[in-house]
């Protein structure tokens, strides 16, 4: 058989009893199976192209291709195809996400063939009706005139927009557009364009993650039966170089709260400070005890939300900061963001670490624990880190973890340095 | 034992062997309990005071409650009372709703026990510190004014109020405010004016939804010994008589958007039509198939966003239809909203009938397949339905349910004739 093999170990839960295997089609298409008692499915299809990958003026494209996709194929018009989707019971997830598009598809056992096929119908044999095009290009305009009635949507877009500008030349928009488009964007597509655009959308650089009671050699035969003939396609890394000296106020008079977004470096995954650097950001932010959670909200009553988390662009580990306060607490806010980051490089306290250590070792047990969410973590590890993530490792490594590695990689970690900061509401922050 | 034993027949899932059961506490808080194969635990506790419960003129009194709550017990302070949540590694969830407060939380299984006493600390022996009051009520002002820029949220809660006016003379302040309050509810409240409010928390009315690896009789016992002693509290049903008449535009000169929201009578828990009126639901809603999203979305791309949701107040049944569209459009999105309302009672049609059976199959399967999703769906079960319905039985009554009987309860509902109409944006739609 022309598929290389690269089996993880077997991995065994104590409540779901599963082996992970990975395999790659000979087109490049890798495939992670994971076998579980249950009388459903899931599966999640990642392609690696996304909001970024849209042609530079061409902003908005890969959104309305991935709907336009579902306008009809082999035969049946776009409305016998959703049918076709609704009679399986199955549930469609997935869309268009900066960097990626996915199809994720679960339903009851028998129907994961006819849904795989579904899937690649969709993908090699669309028919792209032009009637349709002005239509989807309408839905994703009044998804733009949405997303300006959100501040803090419109601050992220335009956040990610000055933090990781396009590089003068990139073939690519890059990543300061929504997934829906620009207004300019829309109006340029057509269907010409669209069409030259789906040729991206193949094995290359692609992932299924799969979860099904049935045989690891059963799972590869029917991918490969209906997946396998799938085009080539393509996979570019959006270059995305992150520019630290952003200090810009989008104004919005009509606004009640004073919105900051900071973005700062963070590691990638794969690096080994990748462990430690998800343990000090549970510690920052991920739970009533966190850091920020404390100083921002719980002894300040400073900004109703707050968080920290990471995001990861361009293969780059990033940490996004997010908080929302009025428009007079705003600078304060902003301080004590700041102070927050800064005491980064002092290192964690036993009891801080511990719990934060606690925290993620729950979360990699429940994350686990259902049928799409395994999909699609089996998915993000190969597409993340090359290959699927034992959960039994995992935990190992949590388990070895130590303070004095997580305070090591801390002391060199100092987000506040290169720092970019965006904010939006009525007034200017002016900060010392 | 002193308790009432009301054992659902024993439910066997293929993928979940399983059996639940529901007991009745001395002091009156119901349990249902269901055990399950798994490293984890999940509880779902539902008390029956949510914002509408607050009291007339003290809005917001509910959700400061439920914050204040947590600012230390039994001699931990606030922060103290934090990490101890955080040091079991547990996941804490729930808020405050409209009818009901919840505390869910959810861990690895030898944090049950330590979990279920932090949760009847909170409940039952909380330090309320006077000085944590005014910062509570500032992040709750916050929240009201983040609400402010939230087009979607502030026709949700203005629809509500119209359509579901307090009574003259209710003592409960009803449905027309955010679960943050009011500015001059949070105004009034007070240290003795919330510890007062706090004896409505107690078992009459209160479920609990437990699942976890552990046989029946140790989860009834630990259950009793930790939340046996808490204090009786009240359940009342608000008042919520719905208006059928309501015409309301409210201004919004700055919106990109306007947006839609029709109320519309429905069917209750545990009515013979209740089943009849989910699938029609599904046919109308549930999936890109549907009728709305076709007729509203797919064929004339008047709107990016558009539903048709169950709501259950006072105990009573609602049709929620939202859709958010460009001003100039928003008149034909709303007759075609209504067009779509009128032909409900001319039936659905057999492919469509089938395929929304086969959704609700599907997500019955999935909807029990998380820890804490079965644990909510116990604590809902017995609070709508006054049992656990297990999975098999819900399963068969599908199985069972036909075309005819869906359409001869289709025939008698007509949501058009009794419906409430509220729109937000920069025009008031003028209709027909």
């Amino acid at each position: 058989m022309p598929v290389r093999s690269t089996d993880a170990p077997g991995v065994t839960e104590p409540h779901a009893p599963s082996t992970a295997s990975l395999w790659t089609l000979p087109g490049g298409l890798r495939v992670a199976f994971e076998r579980r008692r249950t009388p459903g499915f899931a599966f999640d299809l990642r392609l690696p192209t996304g909001s970024a990958h849209d042609p530079a003026g061409q902003e908005g494209a890969t959104g309305v291709l991935e709907e336009w996709l579902f306008k009809g194929a082999v035969g049946r018009d776009a409305r016998a195809l959703q049918d076709a989707f609704d009679d399986l019971g199955v549930r469609r997830g997935g869309g268009v996400g900066l960097e990626a598009t996915r199809i994720s598809i679960s339903g009851l056992g028998g129907d994961l063939d006819p849904s795989l096929a579904l899937a690649a119908d969709v993908l090699s044999r669309p028919n792209l009706p032009d009637a349709e095009l002005p239509i989807l290009q309408d839905l994703a305009r009044q998804d733009l005139e949405a997303l300006q009635d959100s501040p803090t949507d419109r601050l992220a877009v335009a956040s990610r927009g000055l933090a990781f500008p396009r590089p003068e030349g990139s073939p690519f928009a890059g990543f300061g557009h929504p997934a829906s488009g620009t207004p300019a964007g829309l109006a340029a597509l057509n269907p010409a364009a669209l069409r030259d655009h789906l040729t991206r959308f193949g094995q290359t650089g692609s992932v299924l993650g799969l979860v099904a009671d049935i045989e690891p050699q059963e799972a590869l035969r029917l991918v490969t039966a209906r997946l396998g003939d799938l085009r080539p396609g393509a996979s570019d890394t959006v270059p995305a170089p992150y520019r630290a000296d952003v200090r810009a106020w989008l104004p919005d008079e009509d606004a009640e709260q004073t919105h900051l977004s900071l973005t700062a470096p963070g590691v990638s995954p794969g690096h080994p400070d990748w462990l430690p650097w998800q343990v000090a950001l549970v510690a920052l932010s991920g739970g009533s005890a966190s850091r920020l959670f404390h100083a921002v909200r719980e002894e300040r009553g400073l900004a109703y939300a707050v968080s920290a988390s990471p995001v990861i662009l361009g293969g780059q580990g990033f940490l996004a900061t997010y908080a929302g306060s009025t428009p007079e607490r705003a600078p304060e806010t902003l301080e004590v963001l700041l102070a927050e980051l800064s005491r980064l490089p002092r290192g964690l306290e036993t009891a801080e670490f511990e719990r934060a250590r606690s925290g993620l070792h729950a979360s990699v047990t429940f994350g686990a624990e259902g049928l799409r969410a395994r999909a699609g973590s089996l998915t993000r590890d190969v597409a993340l880190f090359g290959r699927v993530r034992p959960l039994s490792e995992l935990r190992a490594q949590l388990a070895a973890l130590t303070l004095e590695r997580v305070n090591a990689f801390l002391a060199g970690y100092d987000p506040v340095g290169d720092l970019s900061l965006v904010t939006l509401g009525p007034q200017e922050i002016v900060h010392a």
